[in-house]
């Protein structure tokens, strides 16, 4: 293919990405293959010769489209949303032209520059505590990740190595490995299974701190532990905060979390995946509030800040602290200016695309104004629906709704609920996914297209209320 | 941007996708700017209001492309390729728009399962054994990494939890904080520094195996390290071979390393990033001969074979390896078929996109056979380079040309070679990197660019030859 052939080809695929998202809420939300389904639709082996484009784009509706999970439909409800906006599809054709790998600053001096002043766009947006901005002195700043269990991750290994060299340097005879045998982590025990995975790769103890009843970490829950292990002679050296769980959107109380982290040094990292975006709104910045206690910060524009994935900003207090965990530079890596910024030491790939001209697309065409009318639009929705469930005495609401997460069941049993949404699941009007709240068996419903509007929720509603009657009568239960 | 602009402004950027490649050398292929340029071109805080998209794009030329190292430049010879095609352009647009997360098969059943054929294709055409491919019940398999870091990484982290069960298994007793301090993984002196990384991240010692005149780990060398580890009371567990260093190009012999890891059971990791697009030519299959005795094997299709960034193939013998190293599984990622692949097991992060369509179009556009010429051309030229070297008795080979890159040097002072090197890319008409090869500074050219032709490699040679011309009679040096 020329460059002639993909100017039409191209263009032909503008229109082809335009119409599917323009028509997205036709499909059926979820597909009804069975696993396996796509192998005997293609030949088992790449060709020999080159096929034509046209046969190649005959498939996407024949081989692919049936086995696609709609993510951007107005009937998609499941886990959390994940971006999707026409400025961040242009710039990503750009990105991908471009094509340049940015594991530099000489690999390509825009990719690592455009980055570092979007992270301090956003952080301002997000009125992040001065110290998290590079500017042009700051000892902090921001990096995209691919997502945010790689951030947990980096966020872990810097603090492991921060601890290590700190009581090496008291004791210098005691192995690293002696050290981390002793080392503990601490999250929430309605963080993400990434955070578990995380003390996994790095080899140190991971333990769950309990909730309250509404899901949150409180500071005399962490004081409890880390009185009891260090009694026991482990060191702590971690805490990984959420603000906004994936189950029920809960917020770990991070104002009386991060004195204890910081009265203590141990690292406080944010995990504000999906919760993040929503603090660009004032009314939800206080959400925030602690942030100044915290070493690292992490929050998922790909998932409700109309930048695609992958995109997921990450901001420290001291750069140092992390490119002192991972810093190894060969020769065919040097060049005349090494200072001058090197994001593959924040990260685990070496390798990295120019994910910053989404955001830079992104922020330019809806404007701060733009992005905090959509955070309110779909936070409105989940309210709507929120009104709905508490409007029918059979269900009830499993979590206070504080952004766009709507957590509830029928009243009654796990198996009822548990039957409810296999119903709902298999009719494919709408996609839902459950969650497990104390013991109980929940569904979750979050507003995630970016097309959704009051009339998609109604229509959920309507629907899910009337597969719950049909469920209740079968069952005969009564309330 | 509603989708009628999308239509307009998509196309517009496919026009501009296609200049930009159609035109790429005439600009220059390394920027002029200074660190830190960037900032002052734009203003300090994301805009309040909507921009319009003319403002936008206006600024890709004046912000954007004064600082862009221009990867797909005939004149770029620096590091190894990123791949960059048509095709892949076009899939990647697709992706965009479904912008699924494949995180599980539920989450995007074509996701998931074309990644899995489109792995068994890739893996046919180089003739992997068949331990390596999925099939519908094999139990090997292949996934699509970011990057060749984390692969290496993920192959040591399987490798690990394989050997930390084996052994407790045996001592129940022994912790796994005592076991990891004993473990060992190796490399050769010549690997990536993502290697030596992995080892940091895993927190497990990582030695370097000393290489052989052609750059390469031999048999013997690995042997004598073992036997002294293990008499040391170290427990051997992880050999990551490379195919094609990243300094010269050079392969360890894995024909002699597989038997020796295999016969004690340490997990020999294959990493081919730049060179294992080669082996789909029959002429370089031989080169990957010993395939056989691996647990894992990588490369990049985003290097060398037309799929961009990120795409980085890998495959195990046995998946069970890889998922029992991570598995961690929450009810909110639970569906109907749970033993229906899930991808995001197999790798550091939890969410991944829909990377396998550009293998697809890749693939199919190209077929097996265009895909050889492309690989065979750049050979060709890499060849044709060698040769204008060697007709120049001021000048040295440094490393067996093999496949795309030609390391060379004046024959001289490292010195020189740095002053070489330094004007080279300050006259900005080309751009290479440097490498150390047994203690000697030697220029790296590497064959790049998909447009790259035999006028660009004799203009390259002529102007390298005038440079050193120059810089020979300046210091009065006679060969």
């Amino acid at each position: 293919m020329d460059a002639a052939e993909f100017r039409r080809r191209g263009k032909e695929m503008v229109d082809y990405v335009a119409d599917y998202l323009e028509n997205i809420e036709k499909r059926q939300v979820y597909p009804d293959v069975e696993p396996g389904y796509l192998r005997s639709l293609i030949p088992e082996e790449a060709p020999e010769e080159a096929e034509s484009y046209e046969d190649v784009v005959k498939d996407i509706e024949r081989v692919i489209m049936p086995g696609v999970t709609h993510w951007h439909s107005p009937y998609f409800y499941a886990y959390f949303p994940t971006a999707n906006s026409f400025p961040s599809l242009l710039a990503d054709m750009l990105c991908g032209a471009i094509g340049c790998i940015g594991f530099s600053w000489a690999a390509s001096p825009a990719c690592t520059e455009l980055e570092t002043v979007m992270l301090d766009w956003l952080g301002k947006m997000l009125k992040l505590p001065a110290d998290f901005l590079a500017g042009t002195e700051g000892r902090g700043g921001g990096v995209i990740q691919g997502t945010a269990s790689e951030a947990t991750l980096i966020a872990l290994l810097a603090a492991r190595s921060k601890i290590i060299k700190l009581i090496q340097a008291d004791h210098p005879d005691r192995s690293e490995t002696d050290i981390i045998s002793k080392l503990v982590a601490y999250s929430s025990d309605q963080a993400h299974s990434s955070v578990e995975r995380a003390g996994l790769i790095a080899g140190v103890k991971m333990k769950k701190i309990p909730t309250d009843n509404k899901f949150s970490v409180r500071g005399d829950a962490l004081q409890k532990v880390l009185e009891e292990d260090r009694a026991a002679g482990l060191i702590p050296f971690f805490f990984c905060a959420t603000l906004g769980t994936t189950p029920s959107c809960a917020f770990d109380c991070i104002t009386e979390l991060g004195p204890i982290c910081n009265a203590v040094e141990i690292w406080m990292h944010i995990d504000a995946a999906y919760a993040g975006s929503a603090f660009i709104c004032p009314e939800f910045r206080p959400l925030l509030n602690g942030i100044e206690f915290a070493d690292s910060f992490n929050f998922n524009p790909h998932k409700w800040l109309l930048v695609n994935f992958d995109c997921s900003a990450m901001w420290v207090k001291k750069r140092s602290d992390i490119i002192g965990a991972f810093k190894i530079e060969p020769l065919y890596l040097k060049h005349d200016h090494q200072e001058s910024g090197n994001h593959s030491h924040w990260q685990i790939p070496l390798g990295r695309r120019f994910r910053s001209l989404k955001m830079w697309f992104v922020f330019r065409m809806y404007g701060l104004k733009g992005l905090q009318a959509y955070i309110r639009k779909h936070v409105g929705l989940a309210k709507e629906f929120e009104s709905l469930v508490r409007a029918d005495q059979r269900f009830e609401i499993s979590a206070d709704v504080v952004l766009g997460l709507v957590c509830f069941r029928l009243k009654g049993s796990n198996e009822l609920n548990e039957t409810l949404l296999k119903r709902i699941n298999n009719a494919r009007n709408i996609h839902l996914v459950p969650c497990q709240l104390a013991g109980k068996f929940v569904l979750r419903f979050a507003v995630c297209a970016r097309t959704t509007e009051s009339r998609h929720i109604q229509e959920a509603w309507c629907h899910i209320s009337h597969l719950a009657s049909e469920l209740l009568q079968e069952l005969k239960i009564k309330y």
